[in-house]
């Protein structure tokens, strides 16, 4: 089935399928004059199906309550107006006008109906943002976006924050003839710069669907690609995953499609989900953790997240030390079901416990492997058929000196 | 109440209630023919009452397996024998026999019986105890306790992996002119030494009670010290509190004397605690987070350890960096009932936040006061009457450094 899709990174994202226009400019937003994007629209002339899904932290910035409020609408969407530099978050009252007023002004711009907008924002938390920068940018930019400009790479860079490069990418497939695209741009994971928050994932598909069927297989994809994903187990207050229809492929989603186009949306949605971990702040390696044979899922990923998160396993691949102490250590303590002498874990393909024995033989070569930049640590729990997939990064000195004050 | 308890820090610990011997010496754990002491027993000719409380991690190294099963017998207990360097943890079946021997070695060379000896070891998972060269130590150090030795600061010693020194404490009382003492000795969190894990207490009383009442009142006082504490956030396969109660005293646990004993209890255990976070791996800053006003005290709980271990909080106490945003952040993803709307934040007694509005004109107090190497967040959730206190740490780059390899 995969065969059939045409996968590319590093493409120009969410103006790759038809009739998607976007634009961004500076609005100075951090006040350090250096002409950064850091304000963008995406836009479609044709009303959108919509979806999204929003962080669970409790604490929720202004503009995911606002995009959680207009696709509660369920009426058409026509675009998404973002900024970062700001994370408009603990703002109180004033963040939930500002946030509107973000809205607004993109949809008198392009002219489009009202709540036909979302809205995202990243970076500092609890300050107020500088409306009267934004407002004038973000009228500009959704007038450009209206009048054709198809800048999703520049719109791919507005977001960004303590990231040090965009991220990108774009599948396609065919349909009795007819090409369907799904492009995706996102920003960071860790909480990136000092006071910052937030991953944001815009993806945008010219398939034909409505928003209730678009909402559950972007709920099923996130969950094993931007929920899969760990740098530094800080859940912020923006993370934001949207996604958007309009129907210009001439293709209805329907069972002769489905499966390809949720395969497409997977490959997007599970690269960006890469991208972001590989750009983890000051990270030096991405560790793929596979749980297997756990008592069910939820307790696969609960061993997964308890090693990928323990400090001291995160520190250890850093020093390139197959330190598999660590990890039983770690998953003793995750909410699951463990028989430490049934336990079995292996670096890439070779073993350093067979059923709670340690296999001290193979140490040069899980040495080796650690020392990577990628590799894969494989457990078998054998309680049960539960399996999960979690990317990792290390933990290095460079996160701590990058994080230490604003 | 604790007006009539005398308090003293940096004694010798487990000898100095009446009737408690203590002996030291190097097995050379390690290898590394430095003398460093290594291994000690603790012993009374006197059969004791005896409790315990042991990590909840289901990875439990061979020690603490013993430590429970010697208890549940409900016999007398003589004394505890105790090595660093090897923690004895995921050594499969022949780490159980390890552990045994050492029991039985300390018990032959001290004429007690069978089963009357408790077992901790804490120092690198995954390799097997040296038995060749403890052994004979455990025998040595075990007769010299039976002949009178008191050296408990030895013995306070012989714990230590990776901390920089020794923590002890004593508390007296008095009971119709009788002098009741409270000794303990620890050693610290932070999963210590690469490779390392564990934080041990070792406590000892010559109140007389009964093992039953002794659980009980040990439990509590766990509760709100040793429990009470994070570092990395990682809990070993070894973490273990003893308590020993030999009666030398000549004053009873009773109706009398149980609320001076538990206040004295609980000043001992709270003190080895503070000292453990205050020694953690390479950190620079000890922080009191007082969470009141939640729906419980379980979701009290829950909020401090979001915070108190998160990354981004850590390492912005690292860099003096009055960043409530990451409070406001890490608590949003606690297990807890939250109205973002309706929390106050406060360094010290200066507010930060007050039902959920930033209070920036005090932010060069909060700079001053996280500045500081000891400082309090208050937290009030204005939910309920649920509370807890956790000492944190900060994190630092000499915790990643420290903790990169073996």
């Amino acid at each position: 089935m995969s065969n059939s899709i045409t996968f590319r990174t590093d493409t120009d994202g969410v103006t790759d399928p038809k009739g998607f226009f976007a634009s961004a400019a500076s609005a100075d937003i951090r006040k350090k004059q250096n002409e950064r994007l850091d304000t963008g629209v995406v836009y479609s002339t044709v009303p959108c199906a919509a979806a999204g899904v929003f962080t669970k932290n409790a604490v929720k910035a202004a503009p995911v309550l606002d995009c959680e409020r207009v696709l509660r609408l369920r009426g058409p969407v026509h675009g998404v107006v973002a900024n970062s530099g700001n994370a408009n978050a603990c703002t109180g009252t004033q963040g939930i006008a500002d946030s509107l007023s973000m809205i607004r002004t993109a949809e008198t711009a392009s002219g489009s109906p009202r709540d036909s907008f979302l809205v995202c924002s990243t970076g500092r938390i609890g300050d107020l943002l500088p409306m009267d920068r934004i407002t004038p940018v973000v009228h500009s930019v959704a007038e450009k976006a209206k009048d054709g400009e198809r800048e999703g790479s520049l719109f791919a860079n507005c977001i960004l924050t303590s990231d040090t490069r965009k991220k990108t990418c774009t599948a396609t497939f065919v349909v009795n003839g007819r090409t369907v695209t799904v492009g995706g741009a996102a920003k960071g994971a860790g909480m990136i710069q000092p006071n910052m928050a937030t991953m944001l994932a815009f993806i945008t598909t010219d398939i034909e669907t409505d928003s209730e069927t678009l909402q559950k297989i972007l709920k099923e994809s996130v969950k094993h690609s931007f929920n899969a994903i760990t740098v530094d187990g800080d859940m912020s207050t923006n993370d934001t995953v949207l996604l958007l229809a309009n129907g210009q492929s001439g293709v209805s989603l329907d069972e002769t499609s489905v499966d390809l186009f949720s395969e497409a949306l997977f490959q997007v949605c599970d690269c960006l989900a890469d991208k972001i971990v590989a750009d983890g702040e000051r990270i030096t390696k991405v560790v793929e953790i596979i749980i297997e044979g756990a008592a069910n899922e939820r307790e696969a990923e609960n061993v997964s997240r308890a090693i990928g998160n323990s400090l001291l396993v995160k520190t250890s691949w850093y020093g390139n030390d197959p330190n598999w102490g660590r990890l039983m250590d770690a998953l003793g303590y995750a909410e699951a079901q463990i028989d430490q002498y049934a336990i079995d874990i292996n670096y890439n393909d070779v073993p350093a416990l067979v059923a709670g024995n340690p296999v001290p033989e193979n140490k040069p070569k899980w040495k080796e492997i650690v020392s990577k930049p990628r590799f894969t640590i494989r457990i078998d729990m054998n309680q049960g058929d539960g399996s999960f997939r979690l990317r990792a990064s290390d933990l290095t000195e460079g996160y701590v000196d990058f994080n230490k004050s604003e």
